[in-house]
């Protein structure tokens, strides 16, 4: 049993950036050694997000689309009146869908669907050089 | 230490197929003999979802409704354009609630609510027989 | 390589009551001597969420406006008919939001931007004492 951890610095584009980071994270379980446990994926900021998708532009931009939805970018927000810094939009969407995951780790490989990755995005007003990390678990 | 693993195969409906897999999971860790811990559940799949509510008919019906109104099925969507699949809606609505969690396990116990239940759902505009696993580790 | 629970009891307001737990969550995963793993941290209830922001106020109530539109708590809910408790609208908010996350465990410190807070939200139509657990696992 033990823990590993890896981190990976990441560019994205401003408010809706996007980056498929499945081969890194599923690289590290490889590297582990660990067959049976879990991985957790965390983001060190509070205006992207990690969740799963099928990395294909249809469903990034439906997705995108919803997004926008729920929290516009181009509408009145408490934090940017407060701040000034006009990403309160990216804050909601941020807590809304959440800046970690876990997934399975079973027999040594990322508990996924063939089509679907983990993904990373910046929801920030402007692009991010974001670190993300993940650490593996098990035995 | 350890970490063990479990799977279930579960038929489920399309566009909110539902089913409560409280039970199974909270069997995998007594079985497991892990009292402190966490368990990690997940779905291998990009059109479903893992979430907690209180399985009873009338939040779930609710459930679907706001999920609904975020990400409509009979909507335009550019997974569909491309695809011709026609569950772009289900891409979606995987992505924002996601389709694993971690539950904190203490002594041998899920810690969960009395009136919260682990919840797998099928967004697919088919049903689907969906493998979900989980993994509990700790000591 | 260890696990180690603490809970807390969290008294907080009706609809959006909110904490920032992120110091206790903190000081947890310090006492354990935990280096690198993560920590999982989870609230027993159904009409409430854990997630991470920035904890000032102007984020905070943007959250609370977007969710308003997602879940309103003046509309008819189905869970309403059912029970009478009025606390649909919670139901729902908690299951999109959902009340368990992990986070990645780095040199002993909870993997976190510098703006970014772990936060306990209830979503109930009444105030409620709230218990909150965390384990951390690794070595």
């Amino acid at each position: 049993m033990g823990a590993h951890f890896q981190s990976w610095m990441v560019d994205l584009k401003a408010e809706f950036g996007h980056e498929d980071i499945t081969s890194r994270v599923a690289g590290l379980v490889a590297d582990s050694g660990v067959t049976t446990g879990a991985v957790t994926v965390g983001m060190a900021g509070s205006t992207g997000a990690i969740t799963t998708i099928e990395y294909e532009s249809g469903a990034l931009q439906d997705l995108r689309r919803a997004i926008d939805g729920i929290a516009p970018a181009n509408d009145d927000y408490a934090h940017n009146a407060r701040w000034g810094d006009g990403n309160g939009f990216s804050h909601v969407r941020s807590a809304l869908l959440r800046t970690s995951l876990s997934i399975p780790v079973v027999e040594g490989k990322l508990y996924l669907g063939t089509w679907q990755q983990v993904v990373v995005i910046n929801f920030d007003n402007r692009p991010r050089k974001r670190e993300v990390g993940a650490v593996v678990f098990g035995e």
